[in-house]
């Protein structure tokens, strides 16, 4: 063993996927201590994705003054890695449900400090960014973040105006005319691991406002704004978001960082391991360890696993899942380069009492798998 | 993988050893077709102790009329393996509780039968007899096995009877010059996995007179009973059966097998590998797969799987254990001799719900090991 990588994702709800590399980083220390181990903790956008990002890469993490969802001055942050040529944003860090504690209001809520960390971000002279989505308290569209980059939203009054969740259908015009120029020449992704539409049944509005403080009148009404929005971009800007696939992520924001800054929807895993230049770590490694929450037929498309799965066949690196739990039909994650996969549930228990122990019983799995290896190969 | 050995226990109430040799063989095949497989399902005494033999071993199986537990005729059977030169006996086979049915009389019922077997056994001419103990519905210190074999008792009116649970204090003498002369020049082992004394607190009738029909005054009753006869045989035999550890086995039939027949009294698995001659099987093995329902620090000590782990240790082979549950601080048994130990569950669910699927997440568990094993090891 002269080489493992290790790049779980996190079990949601019960370890990061900090925690979990640390874990495996400890077995497999105690059983071969000179091997050459790099971890990658996963990222997906969401709340620690900048951190995720500095610890494996390395770099600058940048304070900044932006505006919370209530327009209200706050401390935020985003990440500078590969010296200063790629930005990591994570909109949590300014539009996250933490931030707004109780006071839930989709309708109320902006996304302009996101907006502001994209703009600093862009004048600090990088070449690109990455916008995590995930977590979000809003429902703006992103439209908060595009006025904070300069794009005008006028209403027919001729008055301009930054629109929230709750009047984004007063938009009858949008002026780019004032976008920072900078920001044109930028490579900008947004990690969007969802599949959800703009609106519909299962569009923002509908599935994700009522955990954002939306009663079921007011989801009825979200999404007749971002209905309207949505003809509104489309007819003024030649943007067709109405059904575009992730464009319900973090409030419309998905929709609205392809519509009004040019970015294209990326699943996290993917951006991890392009940024992390994952594909030149393969040759010479002899183990990939990877794993998730849950793994079944439902999940498996897109999924952190998979996604390394494909790239470790690629360069006939085995690759071992060490999951949560193992769902039925996953027959298929053989083929897309899963060598073998585990379950660290040791007793019969459910989940309730078993997560209250997942980081001994992943140390107990791990620690068994490296036994066994050892014991194996000679 | 030349060749690999399977011996497992049953997982108690979900999967018999047999059942998990099939799955296990079936997984090891379906990645390595060409290796040699030699499966041992585990007897542990109780009722498929015989069938359990002769299906690794081969042989035969020889039908008796015998009597049952409440002195009717019926037909039993014991096996002849080794070319004839070893019988085994369970004696659930004439004496176990689903003999008897709703008919649970802990005073009443004899193991007469058993003794009937083993009288036929020495009659064709094997060299040494195995006795399985578990399961019986008896609490008669195997004495009406030993009548069966020609030992007589007599009571204070000097009058001979074969004594049951509820007349063992009428003993007042033992006469052993009528036992069958060729039991003498015959090796009886007996197969005992539980430590239970003869009588008190911890003996045969506190501990499981009341799943063989006993209240709380007959177990106190039954237990006086057995303390009596003690008394006699240190007496009258000379042998000391009141503190002997699993003497209390199979109502007292663990001290009589001792007491009237000579035996000793042997772990379950360390009877089978003796018996299957597993040390001769281990030269040669590249791998020995073993495994129990459950395995924690109250279980270590004579357990299926630790009696493997020691022999296999001891020929430097790779022994995994492939469990249901692992319960807390087992690092001991990597010591003993186990390369490494996985749990079968899958899915964090209470056992009520895992042991229905017991069988397909052993066999996932087992594909798993063997694609890990075959992506490693080239």
């Amino acid at each position: 063993m002269k080489k493992i990588i290790l790049i779980p994702d996190s079990f949601k709800g019960t370890m990061s996927s900090k925690e979990i590399c640390s874990i495996m980083e400890e077995c497999i220390r105690a059983h071969y201590p000179a091997t050459e181990i790099v971890s990658i903790p996963v990222a997906d956008g969401g709340e620690g994705t900048v951190d995720s990002f500095l610890t494996y890469m390395g770099g600058k993490k940048i304070t900044v003054i932006v505006k919370d969802p209530y327009m209200k001055d706050m401390e935020s942050f985003y990440g500078l890695i590969n010296e200063g040529n790629t930005a990591i944003i994570e909109m949590a860090a300014c539009a996250g449900l933490p931030i707004v504690g109780k006071y839930l209001h989709a309708e109320k809520t902006t996304t302009y400090g996101v907006g502001q960390l994209i703009v600093h971000a862009a004048q600090s002279g990088c070449k690109k960014i990455i916008v995590g989505l995930g977590g979000s308290a809003t429902n703006d569209l992103g439209a908060g973040a595009a006025a904070a980059a300069g794009i005008r939203f006028i209403d027919k009054d001729g008055v301009e105006f930054v629109p929230v969740g709750e009047n984004l259908s007063n938009i009858v015009d949008i002026d780019t005319s004032g976008m920072l120029p900078g920001l044109k020449d930028l490579k900008i992704i947004t990690m969007c691991d969802i599949d959800n539409p703009l609106y519909g049944k299962t569009g923002a509005a509908y599935v994700f406002a009522p955990q954002k403080g939306a009663d079921s009148m007011m989801v009825e009404y979200l999404d007749n704004q971002l209905k309207a929005a949505s003809g509104v971009i489309k007819r003024k800007l030649g943007i067709d978001i109405s059904e575009l696939v992730g464009a319900g992520a973090a409030g419309g924001m998905g929709g609205g960082m392809v519509a009004f800054f040019g970015s294209k929807l990326e699943m996290g895993i993917e951006v991890v391991l392009d940024t992390v230049n994952f594909d030149s770590l393969l040759p010479g490694s002899d183990l990939v360890f990877s794993g998730e929450g849950k793994i079944d037929d439902q999940t498996l498309r897109g999924k952190v696993v998979i996604g390394v799965a494909r790239r470790a066949k690629k360069y006939g690196v085995p690759l071992i899942a060490v999951v949560g739990d193992i769902g039925d039909n996953i027959e298929s994650i053989y083929e897309e380069g899963v060598s073998a996969i585990f379950s660290i549930n040791r007793v019969a228990v459910p989940f309730q009492d078993a997560k209250l122990r997942a980081d001994s019983d992943m140390m107990l799995t791990m620690d068994n798998l490296m036994r066994f290896l050892k014991r194996i190969k000679h």
